[in-house]
């Protein structure tokens, strides 16, 4: 990707709001690798007033935007006590002049966090690159986070987007976690409809976004906790967990994997046990829990 | 209002979802008062499972709905850990029937938790009655809740019907809150114009819905907690603490009276703090807290 050299000019503030003591603030800026503007809220804990804090990555699932988390998981209580930073990104690129599609799982608000290579996607899809490299980057220079201590975590099509860059990127993040990820895509109707609209037709590209084939070649191990629920509509025919528990045992990877009874697909799951994810993380970057 | 006989026929559920443990459920039912199709949401704890549990209504400010309330709160971690149902109402008449008005604090989504003498409101703007009595009723039927411990609280213009509610029918209530409340409608903007459309011009009218004004008649003396953002844009000019409070001191009505620095009139304001007014209603609905 193009060096970010001078960034600060380019955030536009768009709200703010105090909560728990800490801030909840929103930007739009000019996106370099997805070639529109694109939004971001951030969460600064009260600790950040008084110097950097570890961050956490959040990458909302379908139909959500950088918006939605912070207001529907009350994760910002627990960041506000444990001082930690929650960056949370948009779905897919925005704008009149960026493609869309009639399915609800692809297009605007469907990016599937993968730098897609076909067109009328490759302009603007650059998903990937912009959570792992480019948004960071423009954190890091603007505010009071320490870029050494930073996790990653999501949900649905978020939860595979975080897997995926732990992945791929170990390097980048101290730990990650998902709610109901979609962990074996190349397989599942969602994932096959994404990969061949943005990747195409050549199965081996799919390979590097899809967390089951990337546990099998994967060096560093990092913390994982996976959560899903056990009355998620979309758990035997989108998220199939098997598979990827499978790969996760032969490659001794160490996966904290969770079925939780009675749960769905929804928010809600995620708000009633986002404490236990931001405590998991805490823990990885060193934060008193 | 007429006597509600056979309502669970007509409860008809809208969504449920499993969330800390407990339940969320919605559900429409035709409301004999407003004379039209109401919606609500109610958060059983899986306390509720065991037997009957005390039940907080709370009533939402301009524009929201009954689904916004537990969304965004992170109310149902707490009511859950503390055994207590929640109820959220509808802030005003639904339909295509139902007049509105081009104004975003009147009309549909702004009906002031009054009971409207003026057309064109007065056939279905009868919140007051629904909130109080019709409501009430219809849950005590259908869900294992406690009608002799109940609690209520609001935000904004559902902080005003609160403290109406809870002044004007103390006998139905064991506590009231309210998170930035209009606290003297009668004296300012949202109030006058709310009041001359519903009720008339008649100013005598609008005394029995007034806080400031019914402190001064009140007998009952409830405990009332009210959390006012130091930050929130409408402070003087739409909810004027001064004069309500030194109403409470003349009257010697015991009120637990907050400014938080820094908060504005968001619903992250409510989010910040409701841990605190949660705990507070089960103090007074002797929950063990």
């Amino acid at each position: 990707m193009p060096a970010v050299t001078s960034v600060k000019s380019f955030l536009r503030p768009l709200s703010e709001s105090c909560l728990f003591s800490g801030w909840l603030r929103r930007f739009s800026h000019s996106s370099l690798v997805c070639d529109c503007e694109m939004s971001f809220s951030i969460y600064l804990p009260p600790q950040a007033s008084q110097g950097r804090v570890p961050v956490l990555y959040w990458l909302p699932g379908f139909a959500c935007s950088d918006a939605d988390f912070i207001r529907g998981s009350g994760a910002a209580r627990i960041a506000s006590e444990l001082g930690m930073a929650i960056v949370v990104c948009d779905t897919s690129p925005r704008g009149d002049q960026v493609a869309d599609s009639s399915s609800p799982t692809l297009g605007l608000g469907g990016g599937f966090y993968l730098n897609a290579s076909r067109e009328p996607w490759a302009r603007h899809y650059k998903m990937y690159d912009y959570i792992v490299s480019e948004l960071p980057q423009l954190i890091n220079m603007n505010f009071p986070v320490n870029p050494l201590l930073t996790a990653i975590a999501g949900h649905s099509m978020g939860g595979h987007g975080a897997l995926v860059a732990a992945l791929r990127d170990p390097s980048r993040y101290k730990s990650v976690s998902a709610f109901s990820p979609i962990l074996s895509p190349s397989h599942v109707g969602w994932g096959v409809q994404a990969f061949t609209e943005y990747l195409g037709d050549e199965r081996q590209r799919w390979k590097s976004y899809d967390a089951t084939e990337l546990l099998t070649v994967t060096t560093a191990k990092l913390p994982m906790l996976i959560d899903q629920g056990g009355s998620d509509e979309h758990l035997l025919s989108q998220l199939t967990p098997a598979p990827f528990l499978k790969a996760a045992e032969k490659a001794a990877y160490p996966v904290e994997y969770r079925s939780q009874f009675g749960y769905d697909h929804s928010e809600y799951f995620v708000a009633s046990f986002i404490e236990d994810h931001l405590r998991f993380h805490a823990k990885a970057l060193g934060l008193r829990t």
